[in-house]
């Protein structure tokens, strides 16, 4: 059995990988090469490398391990009409994630950028409006698992947690749950709202210039989800016109976003390069979930973690 | 009974202190005005607008009530041989300021510096080397009652709590408390150290350049305490010599730290401008301390909350 990465962890993480499963014909590259695909039974890959020629090529896959949450990039019909599973590493994004939400909330509340901005100018200067997390709303839209785990770091800080999913039903670390259609009667009410939202077709441009003006003028809206749930020239258009207090961004309609885009010059958005779920720790990670899955695999059970639903795209 | 304030609250706060006490003859200035002590029962204060001719003055004055949780300005031996019972808004920091520390570790770990220089360049740059605060270990020195609200928060983030206090009695939030003397051996533990110290005989030049060799080299250290903890002269060679990956002052020796020292300069150092504590709900705050105490004085009941030892120092 051949399984090949297309992507090539560190010695110290490799090594213990390969003298645990001595039966496997372990190929691991830096990136594909698509001679390597004809044999391969399964592929562990970041997910934005393949394309439909290479599942055609992949005559021998039968499973798809994706180092990503998002798996929008990925030639899902073809993977679906060959019946190939696919599973991720949904719950590794999950605390470098809600890390980073947390981080962005908190430096706007503690006024960090102002602090950074004034030692740049060797300048001592206490005129800053700082305010405070605690007592505040979030509305979190999109609460699976990287949502729960903001949700109870928002919990800790004493905040107010509003979700909005699906069905509706009552989700981990939410005071409250509402279905996604409810989110225009849900916006007026949080000081902070977060999209974890996937890229679907019902997610895309979801949210509009007037969703904006349902929010408060105080609140701070971050995308962590991804970027096609509002248009650049949406966003644009809000800042403009400052309709809420601070925009937080690592997801964009179009990525990397240009160097000459008018997002970058507003002081009232914060332009994360979509990566806030980076880690030093994330292959470590990964390879965390893929010994199991791969454990179960061989064993003949093919329920592995994380198995998605390509066509569903999540 | 004359209560006079050296401080002006907003209108909204201070209209209906007093309507709740129609007997009380309040004054409230923007700054002290020598010739309202004389007939100055109760002293409401910033507290580092006293003198010891202010107290001479002040020849009614039972009671300081400080607006802030440091009182080495005071003049402390005039006001202990006067017997005037002084207290504080100790809880009130406890809040925002544990919200500070929290968002400069996680600004760190998450690489917002990063984003927002690359931001003001209309750079798209993931080059970054994100971490991460879970499992991560957090030695609070001086774990008091901003310390224990440190803790709490740090524990949901799940990390590893150290206290370093006087007696070594478990502290609350702590996973292991030790004495403070026992500080060499605890240095080299953790990944963040931080210091809530007031600032008293003992804890003045407390840390040296060789305490900073026994941390980690991947450590963060944070004064939110009292800046003569450590001599400027010393976080200079600190930061030259590299041995920590960075520091994050709040508070200096000399403050405001002047604009042309070394200091500002140094890539791996925050400069805050001893801030950290400011929040927009800070009097609204510390008048929801003072009305109960106040109702507790007048009662003739003069235990009222946060009484401080001033020769003490806290």
């Amino acid at each position: 059995m051949k399984i090949y990465f297309t992507l090539d962890p560190r010695p110290d993480l490799k090594e213990p990988l390969v003298s645990e499963f001595p039966e496997i014909d372990f190929t691991f590259h830096k990136q594909l090469d698509e001679s390597e695909l004809a044999d391969t039974d399964v592929l562990v890959t970041y997910g934005e490398d393949l394309n439909d020629h290479h599942i055609e090529l992949s005559e021998q896959l039968k499973w798809i391990f994706v180092v990503s949450a998002g798996i929008e990039k990925m030639p899902a019909q073809k993977i679906a009409e060959r019946g190939i599973l696919v599973s991720n590493v949904r719950g590794i994004h999950k605390k470098p994630m809600a890390e980073s939400i947390i981080a962005h909330i908190l430096s706007l509340k503690r006024a960090l950028p102002f602090v950074y901005k004034n030692q740049q100018n060797c300048e001592w200067n206490k005129k800053a409006r700082l305010s405070e997390l605690n007592g505040s709303t979030a509305l979190i839209i999109g609460p699976g698992a990287i949502g729960a785990e903001i949700g109870r770091l928002l919990q800790a800080f004493e905040v107010y947690t509003i979700g909005l999913n699906r069905s509706g039903q009552p989700a981990p670390f939410m005071n409250e749950t509402y279905r996604i259609d409810e989110l225009k009667e849900q916006l007026p009410k949080a000081e902070i709202i977060i999209s974890m939202l996937p890229s679907t077709k019902e997610t895309k441009n979801l949210l509009s210039y007037e969703d904006f003006k349902l929010m408060r003028k105080d609140a701070i809206f971050m995308n962590f989800g991804r970027g096609d749930l509002v248009s650049l020239g949406e966003l644009v258009r809000v800042l403009e016109d400052e309709l809420i207090f601070h925009m937080v961004l690592d997801v964009y309609e179009v990525e990397p976003l240009p160097a000459d885009h008018k997002l970058w010059k507003f002081d009232n958005v914060t332009v994360s390069p979509h990566f806030s779920s980076h880690s030093s720790r994330y292959v470590e990670r990964s390879l965390e979930i893929f010994k199991p899955s791969l454990k179960k695999w061989l064993s003949g059970d093919h329920d592995v973690e994380n198995k998605m639903d390509i066509l569903r795209g999540y």
